[in-house]
């Protein structure tokens, strides 16, 4: 579904995510103030979603375009379902 | 886009909120408990987004969905973008 | 809890939104394009957003901190629960 | 600020989220379907936010307790000031 180069771009940023949760686990080893620790798991939430801002970027020009340009109704319908859940469940966290 | 019976569920519950609202001033006018009047703002929240989800799901099943079944690329294009805009935008508040 | 400044700017907002939901309610009888609908309910969102965190803070500034000067913990501790009830439960919408 | 079994649990967790993301690169390498990614992600995302809950538990319940108690009312004005800002920012995102 993505090309390598978006596929690269995803997976670097998971990386640094990895990272920034292997800084935490050290923040709290080290008894550092919970407001600062805090602040780091915002910052990876945040991260984490611009990922799938990405993801769901890609389903969208690839998957669901190329559904659309299909004459398959029950994909497109199953295409419209999925984003209409993803939408909604996202929404509730 | 929707039609009659769709949208007179949506005007129902927005009439509905609209009158949780006046509620609202009432218990702030009475003095409530803060964490009550917080309780009840939530409500609202939670009613609003499901206006936003049936809305949603009704722009998905029609406009997207007769897009994807024209040969218009421009349109599909401009869809896919609207729903992508959408999908970030609503994440962040 | 809150003084009569307070309590009129929050209920000044509530009336504003109010008036937005009415403006919504037209917008659906008016046919008006489903994304500009969202468009309209995320403001209405982040208007009660703005109500809340001014609740919120009143809370925290009377209630919470008169709590905090008393020496009644089993009233501190019946505020830090609420807190944390407020922290977790709103941001699952 | 945590005992040593409450750190011990937090970073528990931390260390399962770390081989979940490790887990989504490798979906993202194996071209696996953009709907499953996101339905890791969005797990990844519930697991920091059962994190956040339990530091912000301990937060209340030890540095801004241990405030409550103490006669230190500029101190007692910080705490406030900070939970109102992680009750603010943690809602945007």
């Amino acid at each position: 579904m993505m090309n390598q180069e978006q596929k690269a771009d995803v997976c670097r940023r998971l990386k640094k995510i990895e990272g920034q949760i292997r800084g935490i686990v050290k923040m709290i080893e080290d008894d550092r103030y919970c407001v600062d620790v805090l602040s780091q798991t915002r910052a990876i939430s945040s991260a984490i979603r611009s990922v799938e801002n990405l993801v769901m970027k890609q389903h969208l020009q690839t998957c669901v375009k190329h559904s659309m340009q299909s004459n398959d109704i029950d994909d497109q319908n199953e295409k419209i379902a999925e984003i209409m859940e993803l939408f909604s469940k996202f929404r509730k966290g």
